[in-house]
């Protein structure tokens, strides 16, 4: 197998994008991504596009062949990847193994979701097909409802708080106020997320990340050519991914996501990297006890720590580790099909020194974790400079 | 990259499956198939599911970590594809890849859909989500009507006749007469297909693939580690995908499908293999004029000459060439993301000598050919013995 890097990374501005729609989305993100790769969208080999509920949100599905039609990639073969908020990072290990497999060279992976053209209601329910409709969402319990249970489970096993949940989200506002393709650019305190509506107890609004519109788009090419087209490839050193129930109540421990352990161990492994090597980390912070489970799933802190360590600083710009420094989908917003690419993006960024203002001094190993549904997928992706 | 071979393969009976879900038709295909390959569910170490429609049909996405769940394929990398009525070929083809990649060994492809929960008239709205939501079915048309629009410029420009298009359907019931898992098993006329309601003139409902239920499983591993599980492996000499635009109105003819002619020379280049090589064939006919096209730009007649060839019979059962033996899209059924695994399946059991009262006589090489939409996907698979 061929070592595979990242050439070319482009995104849109995620958000409320009432004037456009999802291919207009995917053109701005990968026109972009194009250029940045120096490529014409006739060098493009195969698409692979990760998008979640298109039949739902704009009634629309087969969105990979109209993706590759309307960024002009004529008559590649085009395939859309569905793995609920892990579509985009289920994509983009789909896209490593094509590279890495020889069968094609130029590999692009977009992630889209338009989620704001139905009512959010509407977005709810169809975001609830990520669990187990027979099981779970049948009975009676919404989607932000599951990690409600898990949120409760963890603060009665470990004293996790509140107030130190709500630290996830005002750190992901910090980070997201620095970065122009974020939804949210405002700070908020730990006040505003405590005095915010309730969700789902003990869930409060700012825990929740938003329905948004948004892409991102990933070019893939052999390692041994992605000095051709730019100068700082960035080599994908680990692609892992596990499965998991749907059902929560199927789980051992709902106090952890196991498919995000033996991913982020496989991860560790093809990598050759620990978790203390990570610099910058993009994870899935659907809400924000989804962070805190990731910290010590991923290994960085141990079960139990994390929330804490997050209230302290330690994860912070240019703390500890740095993670979500693109605002997470709390901040930068979740485009349920993006985020995936999105993460992917942000890390290229980071380690090619081009993240601006929120810039993680000296980044080497980056790393991102992309979580599908209530942690029935689990996606991890280590990455290094390729130079 | 490493050969690739088939070593198992499992249906379910395909129709009204009132009494099962989508999770226990996987069940039934999937326990099949790995009894087939002699393997247990713990063997397994990737799961592909094509699926259309679910979230629109059970209101479920993130079906192949639910499947994976199902049937014991604890915590493996399973993902959702998707590219509408070619979801299941599209998959094929990625399990193709991921093995020859050398990345997993055991790869399991499964196709599912579960139409029958929904009306027939939300189906259809489901189903016209594989056209372009805008531009083409929010005008006003559906989808039987754009093929619709494929026959009438065909029968202009080739004078190929409604009687013609009706035999496709009578040979296509005549095989599922032989297959124990079609939908249909009743032989009917060329005056029942023309005397039958007329759907989107000249298209009548005997000329269109029925709303369906069932799962369809194949099993991959490596061809040179095939032998360990099966006796006789059939072999995947050519793997090839194409697509094009959406829109009908964007092609420069809609007499043929351009992504079908694509993906057939790049098939045909890679298994070293000419269209006459073909023994057994199961094409995509989601409505009769689909035949017509898939036997033209397929190559095995010239552009306006198959409708006839089909009348006369030379594709009927051990003809000139076997075409949908399983009785295709019409007869055996069309669970859109089963179908393009169900070819699969067909073609694996003819090419051992396994398809009882509807084996082809001395069949060698067989082809599969699954379009997604009105052929904005097309995905050409060919397979040998691999003995």
């Amino acid at each position: 197998m061929r070592d595979v890097a990242i050439i070319g990374a482009g995104l849109t501005k995620f958000g409320e994008r009432w004037n456009v729609g999802m291919k207009e989305l995917m053109e701005e993100a990968g026109l972009a991504a194009l250029e940045d790769a120096n490529i014409s969208s006739r060098d493009v080999e195969m698409l692979f596009g990760g998008t979640m509920a298109p039949g739902s949100f704009i009634e629309q599905e087969h969105t990979a062949a109209l993706i590759a039609d309307q960024l002009g990639f004529h008559n590649i073969p085009a395939v859309r990847v569905e793995n609920a908020c892990a579509s985009g990072g289920s994509a983009l290990r789909l896209g490593y193994i094509t590279v890495a497999s020889g069968i094609h060279d130029i590999v692009v992976v977009g992630g889209v979701e338009k989620m704001t053209d139905i009512t959010a209601s509407a977005a709810t329910t169809a975001l609830g097909g990520a669990g187990d409709q027979e099981w779970e969402l049948s009975q009676g319990i919404t989607f932000p409802g599951l990690y409600a249970l898990i949120a409760k489970r963890h603060m009665y096993e470990y004293g996790t708080t509140e107030e130190q949940l709500a630290s996830v989200a005002v750190k992901n506002h910090e980070n997201a106020g620095k970065n122009e393709f974020a939804q949210f650019r405002n700070k908020i305190t730990i006040e505003d997320v405590m005095k915010s509506k309730l969700i789902a107890d003990p869930l409060k609004l700012l825990d929740c990340s938003p329905i948004s519109d948004g892409a991102a788009v990933i070019v893939l090419a052999p390692l041994e050519k992605a000095k051709k087209y730019n100068d700082t490839p960035i080599k994908i050193v680990a692609s892992a991914q596990a499965s998991d129930t749907l059902r929560l109540a199927d789980r051992d421990s709902i106090t952890e996501l196991k498919a995000t352990k033996i991913a982020a161990q496989n991860a560790y492994k093809q990598a050759n990297v620990s978790p203390s090597d990570v610099d910058v980390l993009e994870v899935h912070d659907c809400f924000t006890i989804a962070e805190v489970l990731a910290m010590e799933d991923l290994g960085i802190y141990q079960k139990g720590k994390a929330a804490k360590a997050i209230a302290d600083g330690e994860t912070a710009l240019n703390g500890k580790v740095s993670v979500n420094t693109s605002g997470g989908l709390k901040g930068c917003g979740h485009p349920v099909g993006a985020t995936g690419v999105k993460q992917a993006v942000e890390i290229t960024w980071q380690l090619r020194g081009d993240a601006k203002g929120r810039q993680v001094s000296g980044a080497e190993v980056g790393m991102t974790h992309n979580v599908g549904g209530s942690g029935a997928t689990a996606v991890v992706h280590i990455f290094k400079r390729g130079d």
